[in-house]
């Protein structure tokens, strides 16, 4: 029943887009309040073999999704409420399509519910930091995918009409778990009393009006009568306590990498990334670019700059090149992260955005905030960063004379599971650099920066570190506990060669659990408990027979038959 | 190459021992210090098939663990130290049965490893809560669970003999994770920097000497010539910063349930509870009988009380029934949770207990603390409710008249994932109560009480109950939030036996995922990490081709060939 082991992909997936492409969702303006509507058409799946029937999505209409959420924040600052609803008669939006999950491998299930998981706590960042509110108006039945999305928003309004309802049916009609974060968001966001949770988890038909509200599953209940009435009061109300963003918007071009597949050279150039794949060895490497001049310093610069900034260009290339890896080439067990340029200029950019993300003043309330385009770039960074975190892939930074992993960049280091850095010789030596974006600004989904992460074991360390000055070399590198393994000239490519060797060779389940739990430490969050807590049991449950075996419950749903189950339970 | 599909294990296995039966661990004592010297017996498996090589372990050899570290609070409370060492040459302990694990059912693993999860977190509370500290002596190769049972313990000293190390094999050699606790104590417990873990991981043959201890994955390397000296002078120093235990000691005698296995009609009988299977229905009944008499008052009352004491024989009663439950009846799916008897004595004997452990003064400091065996009474029903929690089957509480779900049978119906009360009628009616071990002592894996946890939508509303006199009718436990649903006399049968007959249809592994992401919102500690995170990446892995096909690592163990993987990460 599962695609056939170590197949590639029928066509590469490409998660780039815009809005004269969107297909499957309506945006209207009206001045701080914007529109979007589901309004999935059928005939567009992103492969064929399946309808997208009842505003139900796939991938394809998740990347739009994505698209929106990310676009809404630079090309439209004037916007501070974004009312999300249905576009179809009766269904707010039935959730994943159940025949595109039955017809997928595992691989690609999972990694499509951790984009998907990611677009909804993109959404919620938006909420809490970008002044941009979502808010659910549910004009019809949101089952599954659909009261996910919903619990992302900040507030849901529910359409008391006898027929708009929310609803879980995974566990009673497909025998696996909601996927994109909804038990979680449930108890732990909502903080819906969990003996109530239980019953709405099990109740396939949902919960309607009244009981939705008291229930907290919604926040209100609203007659159909005064439902476009008071989504729009509300709509109204959360944008008039949002401040306004001064100057311009900031347009997003199309990244217009240049790909290549030649046999065994296969990969991605853009203008400061490299993506490059060695199938045979199972090996990816991703090199980053430093800028090439000095930063803007000033509003008016950094605006005219805009998406060329470097920090901004550089990090919305990596994520592309991220994306492309998980999905494209889920047979690379490794990435390399390499970087080359001027350490110099890029703590110059991460300082001068960071000077200008904090404005004039150094107190940190929100209203005296320095410019939001510098903030948003920072957020960007930090998101970008995140998905390094969350890419099942082992990851080891190699820090060599010539890279120039500081600042921004030294968040590579800190986010691989092992740093090689060069110790010696005696032409050009390797640097690591620090900068203001190392203490704060790039929380990893923890909460914590991955420096106070590294550290937990001596908080004090960080402060220590952050009083260093300029460069580090591999000795004092290796002393402050801030790289793996310094081998010098004689042993470097050995020691390289063989750790890589050796990491392709293990199994790629088994790194990929060990990984997850290595590297988020500490404090845990609903991000957290999304991906490390819940997917893990998603991911569990989706392969047992129960659910997708021949007469497991995601196999034979839509069949006459009741499916089989082994009722042990584990 | 699973066993067959819902089979009943072969023999039932049990989990009461004592000091005259233990084959695997001699237990010797000094006066506040006792040496515990793991000595596994190769020709006693728990069922025949494998040998217990290397001092490796299977559920035998945990099972008298458990029971020691059980006997150690309540029969030896002179003891304040005890030294985990190996008793045979060479191997400390080489984790748990490769070949016992590769012939187990899954469900039999994961249960397993629950229970072995939960042995090293008694060991930790008593570290913690019973001044009682555990002291791993390494005086050979740690492996995989050998190195997991250290990670429970308070310190960890490890001989430099230039053959004693530590490891974590699972992942290079076996394609699975360290399953009990091992990569969350590593980064969250021990804190160990995690490039470190990550290398530390991936290498087979493990960390000696002075670089175990320089990762933090040891406290202290320890030279050879010197080791049993330093050992026994850190013992005698822990020894020495714990207070001593006034009191004799409290024997454990054994339960001696009543088992019966007539067909259909099939369960235990305790004196304070019983465990009822309807294999038919896959419907287990548990009843937990109220006290009979008041409770003793005086130290010298408890003393004399002993393990009669209704707070303590009823939950050890509870214990051995949720075990049986686990290991034995794996077919089942939903639990009914019972109580008959007096409501008013349980919270005379709930009361009565919390003042003893509470001590004259009300000063929280530990040193003013009560008469410790209230205390570790206390503890104890801690640990049976967690165990309750973390039972993989759906748990109802049945309110009806003549029930007494008060205080510490209250918590009961707060663990269970719905409460049905019956409301009403003319004659009895049902009440529930409260205590004060409602609200403090008996804390859930994330810190938090029954209560805060129902309640974190309005935190305040656990102060409001708590100023809530006496015992409460139906619509008054309705209204407070306590319980779910309250039928009438018309309907409480149907609508019981509906709910019954749903909850048993659903897909067993879709509800074990349910339950554990709806039971534990809230804070994350260490133990809901390694049960709602480690645990559920195991569950994963363990039932991946890659570590249990017939190309598996898991499977090819200990043959010439290697393994084959599908490479794909997910």
């Amino acid at each position: 029943m599962e695609p056939s082991a170590n197949a590639a992909p029928a066509a590469p997936i490409r998660f780039e887009t815009n809005p004269s492409r969107y297909k499957h969702w309506k945006l209207t303006f009206d001045g701080p309040v914007a529109r979007l509507a589901m309004d999935v058409s059928e005939e567009h799946p992103l492969r064929p073999g399946y309808a997208l029937k009842l505003n139900s999505y796939d991938l394809g209409v998740d990347i739009e999704l994505a698209d929106i959420v990310q676009r809404m924040r630079f090309e439209h600052p004037e916007v501070k409420t974004v009312v999300v609803t249905g576009g179809q008669p009766k269904v707010f939006c039935a959730g994943a399509n159940i025949y595109m999950l039955g017809s997928s491998t595992h691989s690609f299930k999972v990694n499509f519910c951790k984009f998907t998981n990611e677009t909804r706590l993109y959404l919620e960042e938006a909420c809490a930091e970008s002044g941009q509110h979502y808010l659910a108006a549910l004009n019809g039945v949101a089952s599954g995918g659909g009261y996910e999305l919903a619990l992302a928003c900040e507030e849901i309004l529910l359409s008391d009409d006898g027929n708009s309802a929310v609803s879980f049916p995974e566990t009673p009609l497909l025998a696996v778990l909601p996927g994109t974060g909804g038990l979680t968001r449930l108890v732990d966001k909502r903080k819906v009393r969990r003996d109530l949770a239980d019953v709405f988890c099990t109740l396939a038909e949902g919960v309607r009006g009244k009981r939705a509200q008291d229930w907290r599953l919604v926040d209100r209940s609203v007659p159909r009568s005064r439902f476009d009435q008071v989504v729009l009061e509300r709509a109204q109300a959360l944008a008039a306590a949002t401040p306004t963003k001064q100057g311009p918007a900031v347009k997003l071009p199309p990244l217009e990498p240049k790909r290549y597949d030649e046999g065994n050279r296969v990969g991605s150039d853009y203008r400061y990334v490299s993506l490059s794949i060695n199938r045979q060895n199972r090996l990816a490497e991703i090199t980053m670019l430093a800028p090439d001049q000095e930063p803007p310093t000033t509003v008016e610069a950094l605006r005219q700059a805009g998406a060329s900034l470097w920090s901004f260009q550089a990090f919305r290339e990596l994520d592309d090149a991220l994306l492309d890896l998980r999905f494209n080439y889920p047979e690379i067990g490794l990435a390399l992260l390499r970087t080359r340029g001027d350490a110099k200029l890029v703590v110059a950019h991460d300082a001068a955005l960071h000077a200008l993300s904090q404005g004039p003043s150094t107190a940190a309330s929100d209203a005296l905030r320095g410019d939001w385009f510098a903030c948003e770039v920072l957020l960007h960074m930090r998101r970008v960063l995140k998905r390094l975190d969350l890419t099942a892939r082992s990851l080891f930074a190699l820090v060599d004379p010539g890279s120039c992993f500081a600042g921004s960049l030294f968040e590579l280091c800190l986010a691989a599971d092992r740093a090689y850095m060069l110790d010696g010789g005696d032409g050009e030596t390797a640097f690591i650099g620090l900068s203001p974006l190392n203490f704060g600004p790039l929380t990893m989904s923890n909460g914590l920066t991955r420096l106070q992460t590294r550290f937990l074991y001596a908080p004090s360390r960080v402060g220590e570190i952050e009083s260093l000055d300029g460069f580090l070399d591999a000795a004092t590198a290796l002393e402050e506990g801030l790289v793996t393994f310094t081998p010098d000239e004689m042993d470097w490519e050995d020691e390289v060669r063989l750790a890589v060797e050796e990491r392709v060779s293990l199994s790629p389940d088994a790194l990929t659990g060990m990984e997850a739990s290595l590297r988020f430490a500490g404090p845990e969050t609903v991000e957290t408990k999304i991906f490390a807590r819940l997917s893990a049991w998603q991911n569990w449950i989706f392969q047992r027979p129960n659910a997708v075996g021949e007469r497991g419950a995601l196999t034979m749903y839509g069949r006459p038959e009741r499916p089989e189950f082994d009722w042990r339970r584990t």
